[in-house]
């Protein structure tokens, strides 16, 4: 077999690489865990009728068949795989309904696979780390204030942690827009909600014109839609900049007043890490409520890594109805281009701590037995796989970074490759430094 | 959408059952990295080309396409999802030879897919934790004894913290096998070896008579050939036991002593778990050397839980050959049964540990701020959603196993919902019961 190559958009870690990504996944699962969020997985496949969505089937969706499928079956069963994790989600919720506890909060963390065509941070492979919280019939709106302060909570983990760079959460509310235009007397807030996410894109001016010819807003409308989509504020004085544009609507104080309080809560709890932007839309319409959007400061250029919101039917059987609100991160969107850059690194690339060097291959099962009473202690421990010179027995241990190197049996001496000391030991009682007991994760930031 | 129903073959688990299996999966990585193995995951989409297996390509893949593919891309490019973890292992191992450090210790934890006809123990999708140790150009046999030990102290833990029946590995040899039909002057062991697969389908007579009709081989040979596969010791004796039939030749020797080898290291390291069983050939004839199969004792009929060996070429790339050992072990096929069966439980199905109450909600911030408190401390709490009567706030810790409700604030009360004592706490203070801390998973064998 010819040596083969990657396939283009379906990344693939080396083993140090690996160690940092598990490491994420660690410090993602305590931290929801933490907050009482159950781990959920589906199958990573569903029935083509349950991805398409209103109707209408994706372009990017990967199908699978039996290679030998049974002619006729390939049609009534189709399958394709799942692009993201919250349409399994949400068909996971109506199947297991009677089995839940509501409100349920699940955290969900599996890879996901979209057939677009790839390119620097678009991948064909990922994997998506979710959190949602789904009521039955009603949700309350606490819970989109709780979300934010969960993921972010994460990321800081990982920014004092890893060095991972701040992140900055963008946070709207479409209530507050669609009752602004409502205020506004405008007819379509859908159509205007479409050209003001623009806004970043093409400017406002642009945003404005569009807002006259293509919604047939009048000149103070378009003004006043563009004006308020660039307010932003870490505190509530959003609320005052909204009121000073002199429009009102019940509709507009529910959005105002929620928003208000997702941002009191994060200036509490992750003060500096979330902000009110009036300009935030996301596209998918399914969001009701609060939308989410989160870059890295200094990396926005990477473009959104978690984003969410609230959806007032995550699902519905026609009798029930389920309520949600979550926050998706893009776990190896976020990864592989820091990994890729050498911005995040692992002490070695083995999980093994300590080393037991052989003497001969007579003397293999004292090394066995060593490294077998370190591992009965939580070290990690393995035996050096051939009794070569102990210059090279060290060698294999430098090559991986493991930290130490056993000489001698149950009673010997330790040797910290590092600094070379060298030093009498007891695999009943020697222990090595904690940060060296697992593999340690550190950031190379610039 | 009405309510979906589940596809025959990819199983899913609620919280409760999903908490178990991740319990077993963190023994499980415990394990492997306590001896060094480091995590690999490979992408789950593969080249048919690689997937097929000597040219011919199995009839249980699952073939893979991009929905609005562009004519002819897919004949090309043919993508598949991967049905075990051996053959991607050994394209990346191909791949990132460079890169890697032999001999390399790797596990991987992933799902597969194959498309067979679901039925009892036999999945579409399912999940399968891999260890192996490749070599370049060479690898010892003392890793025929390691690897094995490995996997039994893994399932050691299973059985002392959860209950799981002891495991119980039957371990063979290709070299014995053939080293012993090379003396008794056999040409075709191949061939025999197929045979002696079925003696426990089909009988020692039924075997003896179809290696003379379709092996051509003399009624001594046969009746020595099921002789041997007769013989199994959990210690040394079943050399004395071959010697007695009298066949000699220098690859029986090497066989006897690896074999040997394995066992007197299972009887110090994992006692009464492993078992020399001459009878044991496995289907996969890439296995030169060693070839391991386990059961759970008392649960025979579920199958090899376990299974793997020694093969000398995992990978070439035509100048360099990779030979390795492994054992793989069918999670989803040990645990789906077991979690139906109510065999294995979660004390919740929540990792939450404290419910905190909220008295209205014009005092949620406090509730809050008391979590946030507990948290700070690694207490995985969760804040009531809703301010109803205590008594239904207590029911919402009960439905969910969570043990204990916080009342009041930071300075406040605490109820083991459990016993009913309530006491007053602080929560800058205050810790469960450490068996309360996580969720638990006990077995509830008959």
């Amino acid at each position: 077999m010819a040596r083969p190559k990657p396939i283009s958009g379906f990344p693939e870690l080396l083993p140090a690489q690996r160690a940092v990504e598990l490491h994420v996944l660690d410090v993602l699962r305590r931290t929801f865990e933490l907050h009482g969020f159950a781990n959920v997985e589906t199958r990573a496949l569903e029935p083509m009728s349950q991805l398409a969505r209103k109707g209408e089937i994706d372009k990017e969706i990967y199908v699978v068949r039996r290679l030998h499928a049974v002619e006729g079956e390939a049609s009534s069963d189709e399958l394709g795989l799942h692009f993201d994790l919250t349409v399994p989600f949400a068909r996971y919720v109506l199947e297991n309904a009677g089995h839940l506890a509501f409100p349920f909060r699940r955290y969900q963390i599996q890879k996901v696979w979209r057939g677009e065509r790839p390119q620097e941070g678009r991948y064909r492979e990922f994997t998506q780390a979710d959190i949602d919280i789904v009521g039955q019939d009603r949700l309350a709106t606490h819970h989109d204030v709780e979300i934010p302060l969960v993921m972010l909570e994460a990321l800081e983990k990982l920014h004092v942690d890893l060095g991972l760079p701040p992140a900055r959460m963008r946070v709207n509310n479409r209530q507050l827009s669609q009752g602004f235009y409502e205020g506004l007397g405008i007819g379509s807030p859908g159509a205007v909600l479409q050209r003001v996410d623009k806004v970043e894109k093409i400017g406002a001016a642009a945003v404005r014109e569009l807002l006259s010819t293509e919604c047939s807003l009048s000149a103070e409308q378009s003004e006043k839609v563009v004006a308020l989509a660039q307010i932003s504020s870490e505190d509530a004085s959003f609320i005052d900049r909204v009121r000073a544009l002199g429009v009102s609507s019940p509709t507009l104080d529910e959005g105002l007043s929620l928003l208000a309080d997702v941002v009191s809560a994060a200036q509490k709890y992750v003060p500096g890490r979330l902000v009110a932007d009036l300009s935030i839309a996301r596209g998918l319409d399914y969001y009701t409520g609060t939308v989410y959007e989160t870059a890295l400061q200094g990396y926005e250029s990477m473009g959104s890594i978690s984003s969410g919101g609230r959806y007032d039917s995550l699902a519905t059987d026609g009798k029930v109805t389920f309520p949600g609100v979550g926050l998706s991160l893009g776990l190896t969107r976020l990864l592989v281009p820091l990994l890729g850059k050498g911005r995040l690194v692992a002490s070695r690339s083995v999980p093994t701590c300590v080393l037991v060097a052989v003497t001969d291959e007579e003397t293999r099962a004292q090394a066995v037995e060593v490294a077998a009473a370190l591992r009965s202690r939580g070290i990690p421990t393995e035996v050096a796989p051939t009794a070569d010179k102990f210059g090279k027995q060290i060698r294999y241990a430098d090559r991986r970074g493991i930290p130490y190197v056993w000489f001698g049996g149950t009673t010997g001496e330790v040797k910290d490759i590092r600094t070379g000391d060298q030093a009498p030991a007891s695999s009943a009682l020697w222990r090595p430094a904690d940060a060296d007991l697992t593999i340690g994760v550190t950031g190379a930031w610039t």
